[in-house]
């Protein structure tokens, strides 16, 4: 039997059955916690301090915390400010690119709520 | 300054700012190629028989296919048909939880082709 995937569009659609694009965004948000840290910046209404997003997700470590959100800013998801002052602050938001990910997220959620 | 991710709703309101609800579905789903074989059964207008779904997502070891099926068996995601013959067929196929993904995914695939 042939592959059937290739016939119709949707989520996955190429010739190979499962484009790469697709699958490149569901592992970088499927990575161990970066879903969380996303969905705690999509619901900040101001830039958020590395300790209050330590905070916001309490059973992540500040070290693995530290390495997503360096991976998220290196993708363009996560933008990181440095405030002049004594002692600088960093602060962390999400990009345009960031944001855009809320309609994906919520439907996940959504999903969650209903079935798990 | 304290968190603030508890003060809207969204992707994983709750009280401690990342809901475990959410974060189990985007993990689940978020698995190492999870992702494809749920794009790749939900582009299927029938069930798929094992071989099939390898032959759609041909980077990924049969190994891990099965390991990956026998989950989201686990979890009511997939469903298994063993049908009467010789040999026996066995064919997979998406449940009513498994398609109810398909707005999440859409949802991430846009994003991907925008973004990516």
């Amino acid at each position: 039997m042939a592959p059937q995937a290739t016939t119709q569009g949707g989520p996955g659609a190429d010739a190979s059955g499962c484009c790469p694009l697709y699958h490149e965004a569901i592992e970088l948000i499927g990575r161990r916690w970066t879903g969380a840290i996303v969905a705690v910046l999509l619901q900040a209404e101001r830039p958020m301090r590395f300790s209050a997003i330590a905070a916001a997700v309490p059973q992540l470590s500040d070290r693995l915390l530290s390495e997503r959100v360096k991976e998220l800013e290196a993708r363009g998801v996560v933008a990181r400010d440095v405030l002049p002052g004594t002692p600088v602050r960093v602060e962390y938001s999400l990009t345009p690119m960031g944001r855009s990910l809320a309609p994906a997220l919520d439907e996940l959620a959504q999903w969650a709520r209903r079935w798990l």
